[in-house]
């Protein structure tokens, strides 16, 4: 199978490199619009060749767009004008429901399956790219009544051949969703990083690789050609997220401020509940169970 | 040289382990009131007996105290009032005002030297002990002056011993920084894993080791009877701390919300900024140098 990756980077850098070495692509079609980041990924062996956009569109049985959020908007409606009629398209956008409104009337959007695949890391380019990224992680396949179900059994055939489990929602969900548990810890990073770097006099640049600051800022390292389309996506439910998170802010630091030392305590009980979530333990929060139900049954 | 390390947890175990091994203790001698900390740091080897409070002070050529700081500040007089006349004592407390300030007028508070070395991980209790813990990290020693110097070159040799640096500052200083370079970080994760859990339909928590929450919210595992207290000790400064952080969090929201993008792409690239500091590498932000010169130059 010819599979186009339109966007070298490090997600589609990196499923190439799984989708090649497992054979579910026989060719890999590479184009991105940076010769430089192009001829990278042609030298490391990513891709097989390539060419441009057009041509590599028009020859694939799949094409994978794992560009910003924007460009693919951008591009989504030609790439279907495009495709052979029996292609399968896919794309790894992280907000979902403008992607996919604007290609709402097109005649081959059954051709089409809005996926987001939940990896990354905060490095960016083809050099970046890395196997096996996605295995054990999650992909969100959105709306997928609007897919045909070949294009739809090719691209869950896909992640499944990357490792990761798949969860079904609607665009709206998803986006939702992903304002809370993506979109707003990157938020929260960008925003650690520049209240420590404004602190005026400068003294406390001394030592951040100490005192638990490097992990939490980790996501500040993220690129603003990524993130800022993203963001702007889905703009109501990150100010949402965000706004979310500074009422439970203020309610440490009022009742820090306060010196209400048991209710600061019981807060971070509260946060604790957070560890066998992250850990994949089994948890007393039947909700959890509910949800990990209603998400993994495919509807 | 006899050490009695007092609190057996994370932090005390971890130096006890490397103490040890590098011979700077050839005893260590083990309190803690909790009897199945006691009974699982001899079990592991960390230190080589045990007994109560009272016996392990008097005992020791020098006292470390590795609790949480409030009871630091609850023990610290009794602990100056036991030892031998020329034994040295020391602590790792995060915030250090209120545990000078309790011994200030102490007529041994040459023996005591106030540090705080910055390492740890999101575990607590004996069984988190690591070896290794501190290498490459560093401490602060606070209020130096306060010191007699053979009880200070000790102290300074038990952290070289480690393989940490050393920084000089006030007690003052220390709490400010440390607010926002560990204080701060600690508080935006546990707000982040209330925020994520508050959500009220719930429909979030499916995944949270994708899509960068999980390294933004490790630290929201670490637990109240540490930080509390911490947070209670440094109250102003953690307040200061988490407002500016507020503020950068309503000018990302705002931008976002109003559709600025190049405002929310400039303050992304003020956010990277962080990426050389925290890769070690060198940077063009001369203040920083300045500050380096000024903390690792012994006054």
């Amino acid at each position: 199978m010819k599979l186009t990756v339109i966007g070298l980077g490090l997600i589609g850098g990196s499923m190439a490199i799984d989708l090649r070495k497992s054979r579910f692509a026989t060719e890999i079609i590479g184009v991105d619009n940076c010769p430089e980041h192009a001829a990278e990924a042609l030298r490391l062996g990513i891709v097989d060749r390539l060419t441009d956009f057009e041509t590599g569109v028009k020859m694939a049985d799949m094409v994978l767009l794992a560009l910003p959020v924007d460009q693919i908007v951008g591009l989504l409606p030609t790439v279907l004008d495009l495709i052979d009629p029996a292609a399968t398209v896919t794309d790894v956008g992280s907000a979902k429901r403008e992607i996919v409104a604007v290609v709402a009337g097109h005649p081959r959007r059954g051709n089409y399956v809005a996926s987001h695949p939940m990896a990354g890391t905060e490095n960016s380019g083809p050099s970046a790219a890395l196997a096996q990224l996605f295995a054990g992680k999650l992909t969100i396949l959105c709306d997928q009544e609007h897919s045909r179900p070949q294009h739809l059994a090719l691209v869950e055939k896909m992640y499944q051949t990357l490792g990761m489990s798949t969860a079904y929602m609607s665009s709206d969900e998803q986006d939702h969703t992903t304002a809370f548990v993506s979109h707003l810890p990157h938020v929260a990073a960008f925003a650690l990083a520049n209240a420590v770097l404004a602190k005026e006099d400068g003294s406390i640049i001394f030592d951040l690789a100490s005192g638990g600051f490097q992990s939490t800022v980790r996501l500040a390292k993220s690129s603003p050609e990524m993130w800022s389309p993203i963001f702007h996506m889905n703009k109501d439910y990150v100010a949402e997220a965000v706004t979310a998170y500074i009422h439970h802010l203020k309610q440490f630091r009022d009742a820090i401020r306060e010196g209400e030392m048991e209710r600061v305590s019981e807060l971070i009980r509260e946060a604790n509940k957070i560890r066998p979530v992250l850990n994949g333990e089994s948890t007393s929060m039947t909700k959890n169970e509910e949800i990990v139900v209603k998400l993994y049954t495919k509807k």
